[in-house]
């Protein structure tokens, strides 16, 4: 049966089923599973599917599914859970690894503690490659995969690293201290996922000793972990200039609908304060009706050109090719580009204005607010990621609602304001 | 001097400086630097730097530069250059090096191909570990760094797999027939890198075997060139969506200002269609100038529904999430959603919009108005990417441009069709 269908199966793949399939079949099929299901198919579900699943299972089951998973596995899956699961699961584990899900536990979410392995390989500086080549030989019980070896020192503090290979292409008499790299990325133990990730990617790390407060080895955080973290880094920013929350989508409508709506009230907001500045200018409307219809063109435009803006701003940072050293360097880009944008869409649109409604005022009007808004779409685009982050307030989460913001506001209020000014009426002069 | 500073350097943090300081400092400090300078560096810089930094080179410097680093980064150097330049440097280079590069070149760009590097360690099948170790310690010009080694018939196609650590760890006598793993992810070498990358996170791969269309080996991909795939491809998402072309800060302007102003033009055109709508109804306007102060927030709560719904889209789409299985499951869930801020919003703001204006229709008119957007904001924010995926049309490229479109045209017609409907004039009955 099911069973057989699945034995060949990659448990990455069989995860994926259980996500396609939907919530109702999910049950059924983990029972027609049986020991297929194992651990590792847990460890690679989506949180959501996996608590349904985790639901109707007991403390104790929890528990043997988690002891058969590296510490960095088995923390993904506790950390989830209610805190009083939590705590009848870490009861029905065995001491040492309750122990090391619990230091686990103890650091901050989505730091290196909570991402590292403790399983590693360490040996000491004196011994020669022939000596590591035994000891690893002889092993019985070492960490299943490793890609390094690290060197430590008496009082276990990393003072070098041995790729495998290296180990391997070295003859047996040489000494460790003459083949290991001194040089390597420690990560502190409490370091942020997206600066541990930023540091991977940059120096092309396979994996990375963690090293507590003290400096001494406390784990390893290995790259098939990372490329997770920098897909739902990359994601994240995307959602959040989106207001999509998670954007998951096995989470329950009934979480993702206030995520939701919550943006969207917010921008709400946002939109009252825009018409409000429409509504100040009624009577200019009414004389001219043609504002009206022109009107969204204004703030659209600038929307569209700051969104282009932000969203290249908001990645800059996110990937540290943007910092303090060339942001001014890159306002005075983006203020080039919005000038492009400003004259050339204004002259445009000026043109084409004159051309259908034959007033030249409406027409200059039209070419002066869409380039005062052009502007206020660079400048702001530009600015507020950099001023929120420099508050170390994440620029995805904030900057399209103040963005979005000032182009609505700024171009009706340049649009309308300059029509009132110039006493525009629906009998051109 | 600089030479002194930067030694200790990665060369990776060297890139970034260079990219860091303002672009007429590169070449004196690369002049500066020297031998500092070398093909690492110049590998991990961004191609617009590179461009300039090479330009100034001539091909068989450059062809020494290329000489030095494996085939991955070596065609990723080469594959950028202009056409003449690229036979010059070609034509430089020693004859293995030309071939290895041009055979890259031959394959499509972003595929395994040109991703790989043709330097690996192979063994054959009836060998023991002890040979395999031995085979190792002795050969001199091994690829520097490898994490797998590949077992391979007779005819060089791969049918195992063995991590180092499992080399490591296994006595020597065993053969490598009992210890390799005969499951492994073939990479095909014209596969595209967005696929490659996720076969990569999928199966928490550290390198993958490249094959040719009649399966023979040649090639390895590596994790660390992967990162930087997901990377790309997770913030091309946003940028597309945006309209921000590559986002690339060290781009010229004189090749982001027209991708930008091509972006802004197509949504110009949209912008000045849902006008004309607007323009169709500048007589129901003319009675009640009130619908041209609420029409701006019938459209933009539409336009922020489905920017968060398409987003969600987008990225279920890229990571494989969504596929042709539970696409109508998807579209079902954003429904819901659709209702859900449908009737929220549509009757916060009737009650709003009764209570200041005290006009029973506008506010019936602005709550069937506000219902009847998000509806289409929600179906066409996720049926527009499902469709044009089907297409095999990039969703994150044109998304944008037919759901904002839909929203802004449905806001402004429901709203302004149903007041033109029911007759609304601005003295209230
Ligand atoms: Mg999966
Ligand atoms: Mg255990
Ligand atoms: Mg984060
Ligand atoms: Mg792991
Ligand atoms: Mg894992
Ligand atoms: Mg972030
Ligand atoms: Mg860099
Ligand atoms: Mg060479
Ligand atoms: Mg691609
Ligand atoms: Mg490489
Ligand atoms: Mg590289
Ligand atoms: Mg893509
Ligand atoms: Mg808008």
């Amino acid at each position: 049966g099911a069973r057989a269908l699945a034995a060949p199966l990659h448990p990455a793949d069989i995860a994926d089923l259980f996500e396609l399939i939907p919530a109702t079949y999910r049950q059924p099929l983990a029972e027609a599973l049986g020991d297929t299901l194992d651990a590792d198919v847990i460890a690679e579900m989506n949180d959501w599917v996996r608590e349904a699943l985790l639901d109707v299972l007991s403390a104790s089951q929890v528990a043997d599914v988690v002891s058969e998973l590296d510490t960095d596995d088995a923390v993904s899956i506790v950390e989830e859970l209610d805190p009083d699961e939590q705590r009848e699961v870490l009861r029905a584990l065995d001491p040492d690894d309750r122990a090391a899900i619990e230091e686990a536990l103890s650091y901050p979410e989505e730091s290196a503690g909570r991402l590292m392995q403790r399983e590693l390989v360490a040996v000491p500086e004196h011994w020669s490659i022939g000596q590591v080549i035994d000891f690893l030989g002889l092993a019985p019980d070492l960490a299943s995969d490793f890609w390094e070896i690290f060197v430590v020192d008496p009082g276990h503090k990393p003072i070098g690293t041995m790729r495998l290979s290296w180990v391997l292409t070295t003859p047996r008499s040489i000494a460790v201290a003459d083949v290991m790299q001194r040089e390597q990325s420690l990560i502190p133990v409490d370091l942020d996922q997206e600066e541990v990730a930023f540091r991977f990617q940059k120096y092309a790390l396979i994996s990375a000793a963690v090293v507590d407060p003290v400096g001494r080895l406390v784990g390893v955080i290995t790259v098939d972990d990372i490329v997770h973290i920098i897909q739902d880094e990359a994601s994240q920013d995307v959602l959040r200039l989106a207001g999509a929350g998670d954007g998951d989508i096995n989470e329950p409508l009934r979480k993702t609908i206030p995520v939701r709506m919550w943006w969207l009230l917010i921008n709400l907001g946002t939109a009252i304060l825009a018409s409000s500045v429409v509504a100040a200018f009624e009577s200019t409307i009414a004389k001219l009706v043609t504002l009206a219809v022109l009107m969204p063109i204004v703030a659209g435009m600038g929307g569209n050109a700051a969104t282009q803006t932000m969203t290249v701003t908001v990645r800059a940072l996110a990937t540290n090719q943007l910092t303090s050293s060339n942001s001014l360097r890159m306002i005075g880009r983006e203020l080039a580009i919005a000038c492009a944008n400003g004259l050339g869409f204004g002259i445009l649109m000026g043109i084409a204005c004159q051309l259908v409604y034959h007033d030249t005022g409406l027409s200059l009007v039209l070419f002066a607010a869409m380039a005062i808004n052009s502007l206020v779409a660079g400048l702001s685009g530009v600015i507020v990621p950099l001023v929120l982050e420099r508050f170390e307030i994440d620029p995805a989460v904030t900057s399209t609602v103040f963005v979005t913001t000032m182009t609505d506001v700024m171009g009706f209020f340049s649009f309308l304001g300059l029509a009132a000014l110039f006493g525009l009426t629906s009998t051109p002069g």
